[in-house]
């Protein structure tokens, strides 16, 4: 398999099939682990990561077959090519930075992708489309439990799992869902949700998570704590609190329905205008007004626009994904006028239901 | 002749076909006069003012004939009715307020006005299409003319027309040129214009006039000075400044369509698409698109809109207009969703022309 090949679906993120995936756009489960005999990542000489990138590396072709995963080396990948990996939430930012020694193994189907010397050793990742903890976990689960009957993990009797960074040590887990929540965002509700979150310990970020700022009303919601708990107890908590969070989601879009029907009608409608009709548009900007259009798709207003279209377009219009479609390298404002083409395209017969 | 019946066009300031009207939407011409022997306005008793009121009516109705004329007292007037007026720029903010005694005389074709009572004793003023000072002046001339014949006017023989506010006095004149200029607004020349233009003692000012903001790119030109030099000085000078405006918003334009190719047609073709696509819009942002599409139209980029149905749709968007066509008194939530049904009425089938 080559990287090219991925372009050929959305991916398991943007699957749209999943349990409640009007709202839950997907559920993720990364593991964090690291090789005993190694100094974490941040004290490791460059041969000490070559070596973790081998052992890992051989392990992962013995267990999966190398005709299942892709694996690539991000010091030898070009740019464009890293980010459509970070685009797709195969690898992390971090990843991005193309250091020697920096390697990911990714399942052909994408549902699951381990990164080798990010922050940990090695991360061992799972995504499903909507909401759908326990199978997400048991893929992790899995994958963990084949790879350290082969390989020793550090981990202490007292703290668990150790990590680079101690907000990991413990379960080493973190449970991340990612949410589109665009009533609550009209309704101004959003931040008085988010405060009760922060208040239980759970953290909400963008859509490329830490660090990332939040687009197209698009947030994953994810467990701070890791240490002193199961992986079953932090799943279960996510497991309770969530479909809170998309009963209120449901409870806006309602309420919005009933008693903002003209504002809600008009942002769709705007939406829909300036998309179908655009000449140049930034991916921030495109972001913010797909999420409209997706809030209108889930609401049966926008017709015949399907909820795979948005999903897909959601990521055709990010900026590696734009310049692996169009074959070259495109400056930002080229990418602008090539992404108005493409929304164009996608969104030109889009028709918004008038009641 | 009755208020209503204004309905039926849009007057003459909007009419579209004098000279330059692609840019120059209107010129308009006012004498400020005061009767002898009554005091100014300000300082006028109730009495006086009916009286003053009394003698231009009578005048009035046997110079022009009661059948060519709308004769209208504010005071009797409904709020909506008064600022229709003053949409269509036959009277000023001031008679809106519908004090006792204040009246004006409306030519039924819309080509003159006569305020009674404003700040002066009376305000003639013309107004023609496009950019047309000499026939413009040549108007409240001949009514000036006339009506001096019948009235005696207070004048000075060193300072010339006296006048309640000095900065009247002399000429009573002021010239204003309404234009459009969305070129040197996208391309960020204007403010550059505007200071060039306070130099030589013109002002610039919004739609409305005096203490009105600027909106949807119209701006009105006039003179300052009206004291030192003769009515035939003023216009010259205005008559050498305007081309000059309009030659800059040319330039503009060209380098727009030349250079900024995409971003122009981005900013027309997202004006079509909010406006055929809005469920609800205020007057202000619809004025503001519009202003792209009037740009648009005149650029030749969009089918089959006319220049006379955008400047159409500047007159039926503002809230008086509104409320006459729908027949009852909105609220200004509802106004904003007729509004939005009017303009998608109006371009819906507005194309943008590809290329």
């Amino acid at each position: 398999m080559q990287i090219n090949d991925l372009l050929k679906s959305t991916g398991e993120w943007l699957r749209t099939d999943g349990p409640q995936s009007d709202i839950v756009v997907s559920t993720r489960v990364r593991l964090a682990r690291n090789l005993t005999n190694f100094p974490f990542t941040t004290r490791a000489s460059l041969d000490d990561l070559q070596k973790i990138e081998q052992q890992i590396h051989t392990i992962v072709e013995e267990l999966f077959g190398s005709e299942n995963i892709l694996m690539v080396n991000t010091e030898e990948l070009d740019e464009v090519d890293r980010h459509l990996l970070l685009e797709r939430h195969l690898i992390s930012r971090e990843l991005t930075e193309g250091k020697p020694s920096r390697a990911a193994a990714i399942a052909c189907d994408e549902t699951y992708s381990l990164m080798i010397n990010e922050e940990d050793h090695l991360r061992i990742q799972a995504v499903r489309s909507g909401l759908d903890l326990n199978a997400t976990y048991q893929i992790v689960n899995d994958l963990d439990d084949k790879i350290e009957q082969r390989l020793p993990f550090a981990f202490d009797e007292k703290l668990g799992y150790l990590t680079a960074c101690p907000t990991n040590v413990g379960t080493g887990i973190r449970i991340s869902v990612m949410l589109h929540l665009p009533a609550l965002g009209l309704t101004g509700e959003i931040e008085k949700v988010f405060r009760s979150l922060s208040k239980i310990n759970l953290a909400v970020r963008g859509m490329f998570g830490e660090g990332s700022q939040a687009t197209g009303d698009l947030f994953q919601i994810s467990n701070q704590v890791t240490l002193g708990k199961s992986e079953e107890q932090l799943i279960e908590q996510i497991g309770e609190i969530i479909p809170q969070i998309i009963k209120y989601e449901r409870e806006a879009r309602k309420y919005l329905a009933d008693n903002k029907k003209e504002m809600l009608g008009d942002k769709i409608c705007r939406a829909v205008g300036i998309l179908s009709n655009t000449k140049t548009i930034t991916s921030q900007e495109t972001m913010q007004l797909l999420s409209q259009i997706r809030l209108g798709v889930n609401l049966g207003m926008i017709h015949p626009t399907t909820l795979e279209e948005v999903n897909e377009l959601f990521l055709r219009v990010q900026p590696a994904h734009l310049q692996k479609f169009l074959g070259n390298d495109l400056d930002p404002q080229d990418r602008d006028v090539q992404r108005a083409n493409i929304v164009r395209e996608y969104l030109g017969n889009a028709q918004v239901e008038d009641n």
